[in-house]
């Protein structure tokens, strides 16, 4: 095996990377070395290293949809070409590469333009957790020039809370900080909800940091509209085929270090939010609404469903 | 002025004493110090005491129901009695705060038995914050032999929650402990939600600790009972006559210690569950619908509407 | 132990009266043959023998709110007596019994002229099971020369249904007659539901036979108001102190004679409605909120509360 | 028949009263006038001269619960004396009449005090319809220095909401004006929901003008609080006993003149709002639930239920 | 500039065409003289001169989605012909916009063809507004012989409710003509609601006349199907990139001229009917749920995104 | 007419076959029988002689729509064809009838991995009635080595939840049974409900035994997901062109046979389940949002919208 895929894939399990799409680059970046360094000899072996390295990643983490959507995208570049040199082969995945990560580029800042128009001037949003996404719209709506409010819910266990104050602090919003329990007494100040995804389903529901669907819900009772901003590529197709997404468990440690040994400390990182509270996805293809969104992944990501 | 009152009503204001039911016999003890010590020659003189004493004590803090109400009752008692010697009076005045006390404790005990019924074998009790007269009710169900499991928030910002976890792993109580967030997750496993009150309204409402309201609209989803164990007394006349339930704010720095300063943390104390997501107000008349409370107060303590 | 009692509190757990009111009438006709019995020398004596009876109805069947407040209330009327003679004490049973009878005779008649009301020419009534309160209302309608039509549910596992379709058939009401799965598809065609009670509760849920809970969210769900007629003293004031309404269990050979011996049959009796789904409470007192139900019969029936 | 009473149910019938105060007044009026003038020997005669009266003025108009509580009472109050002499019984009307007014002017005063305490500086209240109760809470408000924003619906067929709007011009209050149909976009303005009653029946239900339904429900699909403003005698215990609210019907010229014959134009005049809808009926004894308001009435004026 | 192009333009923006429909029809035919009177010598300055037009006209009117479909789909028409003549290019702009009307006409028929088979003999359908797509559905229903009534609301401010009754009563439709406020009262008596819409937004919500959003929650509160008559290309594909649907706020005259100066008068023309009260929409190719009308657009009118 | 294709039509009407897919495969061998027997001599004969059989067997029962989507797709497959020799065309009936078969065999399998997936250790599953399609996905389940629990409800009027149970019992798996009234109290131990199909309209919503709707109502109301488990090919096109699925409605001996005649019994086989309790729609595709269904449908089997 590739060393970058192994020690990669072991930092993956080690969660040295932040977020779904570091960890997607770094797996995608992990094929490129494997590309640069195959000794293969023929199509058929490239492939088998490429497959065994994908076994490897895939393994590394329960779910990340985005990541794996990527290395099956350059898996299948390589597959679905005539191509027989290993040389071109590899060549054609280090392209590939590149035009994933382009496409995720594109994908953040096509989503900050679409997510921005929504934000008016003088509006409110809240926001949950930190999501690198769902900030960048706001840092897109205030480059436009426009005047709005943030309500950031501190996210317990971890406080990413306070990254995303700290970012709109620097970006010159003003900025509520709240726990979370506290969202339902702000709602009322709240013009919308924006919140990021780690990972939307087949029937259209979105897995996101603990505490999102609750947030869904007292949004919903409000009627103020509730938006998921992320790249479409974190659908995950596993889903489609009867598959729960994962809800991966953390440390009670993070909760209480010092909790009695006989107490039960449950640390899910996740939960699911129904597709009934999602006003809308806010993805590269526009703001779709939840219950369509396996089919615009059929239509503009069909590979997703090939393995 | 009494020097007790006037220190009870400081400490009250400082916040030394804990909970409502706390608050309220130290502002007892204050008006029987009072009793003890007047130098009053005439029941008008002792009266106008006993109501300076109260204006002290009722602006020591915005809201404290129980407390008003246990000093609205006892100086009624001397105000509804034909004596005129104030030893008589100042007399009355112990014998009231005794009686009070000792209704207290009963009603204590009367919603713990009544409590207790509702708890079935091999039930899980979902609980937030920590309320003595909630633990209570799981105390006496356990002491009556009952085996049961307790789902613990942890309740940010004070960590109330690993308060009642304590008391419950000492019980020998089957104990889950989970961040205020992943509510709704957990709210599948639990049978039912039991909490505590600060102040019941006119209209049926329930103040109680931020994040109080977002559980109980959780059971409602997932048609789970929201259970509220509360002393009538709790419940606060001045909302009858139209005044809100102040909502107590609290320091920032109970949230986040190094926010930036341009940040607003905002810590308010408490929320207010609506009516139609409580199942039942157990107190010490029973279990009662929340919006008949007002009705029961009129039958049980129609003196707490006399000012 | 007298006999009648004796022999009328096994006839009652063999079932062998039918409905909550015959039931009732049954256990106070019992208390009337021990008054006229009674060996009794002196009060206290004659009131045991009395609290023995009341024991032994008691224990008869888990749940019968009707009979236990007949006979509560009978007792009541002897021990609030001041009377000392046996003779005497032994009379006022006999008229207190006689006296319960006819005011429930004419809470039967007083819900039927208010139920009456309701139903408009040209309207139709939806009902489920067979209630004689609610056939009683739909008589009186007929009876005051209202046209109306009315949709029966067959009812398993007894198929009660049935003897109310042939008593509106009797009537010469336009009567339809449909499987229990069907009342959503009918909802539609339904002006209203009346359906009767076997037990209300301190919050205001109504016990009624199975199936009558799913009834009320379908009417909700179609914003058709649901009625239930009932005499207010159904209420069992076990439930508000705690205690659950027992829901009794009948045979499996009621639903499947035949069904393979490895195969749970369950087969409660009755569920719990509630209050929100009720549009109001049509009782001898009229038509209340079943929210304010427990604080209604505070009012009539305050000695319910007594024991 | 005395002929003030008469004409006063003739200018009834005609409408030429506006609002239920108004009505309830010149039916007040009639029946001192009456007792000035009766020639009626003996008590029973004057009895029977007011009960005729009754008879004339209640059916002067179908629904007009006000009036017809305070005839009632009147009538009561002779009813329930011992007096004997017709001069005193005379007396006894002009007196009650008087305490009748008194009590409405003070009923009015209270709920203004209590109405105005819930709004708050900076916030915004939708109306529907002119209440001159409601109006007075706001003018309560204003006087007290509040600064507030009122929205009106125009309130279709009458255009009543544009006296509500001149009388907030009037006040200095900034006021935006709507057609009914756009209350559901200004909903989000809105913090409160005020409105007055016409009725209110014993389930809690609130008759009002044509469109609060509605109103409510989308108060509550935006969580916004919906209050009624009523005097409590404004309750109908006919409806108690099974009687629905009449809803009139008024004159298909007020909504289009010059419609084509064959068109049927239906214009009733008010409709029901479910209590479930409601936050609260401010009335002169606090803010009560709608679920309980039967219950306030058989304690606060328990004549109401008497004929 | 084309003047037939500048004056289109002119009357589109002073509303001197009525409904979508018209103001497009206008559009294309604006179109259609351009290219019959171009000068244009080569493809590119033709193409050139269609854009110019197509600025004006996209300027005339915050919002026209079928309008501007149109124009969109004429000069992609042209874009992506290879013909490099200019007399070929407006000879394809002629047959283009000959094309789009016999579509819109024939999807017009279309959708009453379809919609005409969800009446049923004896149903009621509510309808609010003037729309002529939704009338020509009942039209076609009463063509084929069923027998229906019509329930219209008068549509305030501008009473367009008054043309569908005159066009109903001259079907000899059974109709009732109602204040936009009796909605909900008369609710009860429909069995479904057929309404038009102006736009239809990405995440399946639909932009119709102000009301309309209140009216589909009253169908859904009496769970009535409540189905929007539109074409296809009213979607408006600027929301799929943010972009809010724009909703023209008219002149406060519309809803009272002699209006206090001091009150503001808002008169917003449209509202926002979210996706989940919408039982189904009914356009050219069959009843589509809202949630997936975005992706029916992209298979059917994959031009409408190309811009 | 071909005498195979008439005998089965005939047996179609007479419901000689049970389950929408015998009822299919029936008229599959039809059309096999006619294509071996035809003595057509023409390409054109021979299409003709289809669509004759084609009538036959559509008129034979309202609403099957597998078994008109498979006539229609075998006729699709020849119409397709270049093939003018009638030997071939007949010989293409043969195939693509094997291979309708095959596809509805694979889609059955695909359906139970799929759904398998969802079931866990320790969950419980409650369905209705019986379906092959579900109760294959709970055997592939237990073939999996999971263990659970089912609850059938028993299905008036034909008792079909029998067969479910016998089926359960027979696998070793653990199963209660209820009558269908009990479901709301049984939801409460239910995790999740599976139930199969017999229509799906293109709305979203789901034709199945009457009862289904309800208890889907039930689930929601629980937050308990609600699967329906179906072949895409259940999808009716008809109802995408506006006709209402057909409601089959069956004799009224089924449900009492000595029920008096002036009785109208009512006994529709199925009822509609609104797409908005449906959590997925389970099928051959994955697990897909019912909104989506029918565009999942045009990318999947687009023939079906042809005729």
């Amino acid at each position: 095996m590739n060393e970058t895929v192994r020690v990669t894939a072991e930092q993956i399990r080690r969660l040295q990377f932040q977020g779904a799409r570091n960890v997607a680059i770094a797996a995608i970046k992990a094929l490129q070395a494997l590309a640069e360094a195959t000794k293969a000899q023929t199509r058929k072996d490239f492939i088998a290293e490429l497959c065994d390295a994908r076994a490897l990643l895939f393994a590394s983490r329960e779910t990340e949809p985005l990541m794996r959507n990527a290395v099956r995208w350059i898996i299948t570049q390589v597959e679905d070409s005539d191509e027989r040199k290993v040389v071109e082969l590899a060549h054609l995945v280090t392209v590939s590469s590149e035009n994933f990560q382009k496409n995720l580029a594109a994908s953040k800042e096509r989503i900050a333009e679409i997510g921005a128009k929504r934000i008016w001037n003088g509006s409110t949003i809240l926001t949950h957790c930190h999501s690198s996404t769902a900030t960048h719209v706001l840092w897109k709506a205030k480059d436009e020039g426009k005047t709005f409010n943030v309500i950031c819910t501190e996210t317990r266990p971890a406080f990413q809370g306070r990254i995303s104050a700290k970012e709109m602090i620097s970006l010159g919003v003003k900025t509520t900080f709240i726990v979370d329990s506290a969202a339902r007494s702000f709602m009322h100040d709240a013009d919308m909800v924006i919140v990021g995804a780690d990972a939307i389903t087949s029937e259209g529901n979105v897995v996101n940091k603990i505490g999102t669907a609750a947030i869904a819900l007292l949004a919903h009772e409000a009627r103020k509209p509730f938006y998921v901003v992320s790249e479409l590529l974190k659908f995950d197709p596993a889903t489609l085929y009867g598959e729960y997404e994962k809800i991966e468990e953390r440390s009670r440690d993070e909760i209480w270090k010092e909790a009695p040994a006989e107490l039960t400390v449950r640390n899910p990182a996740f939960d699911v939010t129904p597709r009934d509270l999602i006003h809308g996805i806010i993805c590269e293809e526009g703001i779709v609404s939840p219950q369509s969104v396996a089919e615009v992944i059929h239509r503009v990501y069909p590979w997703v469903f090939d393995s």
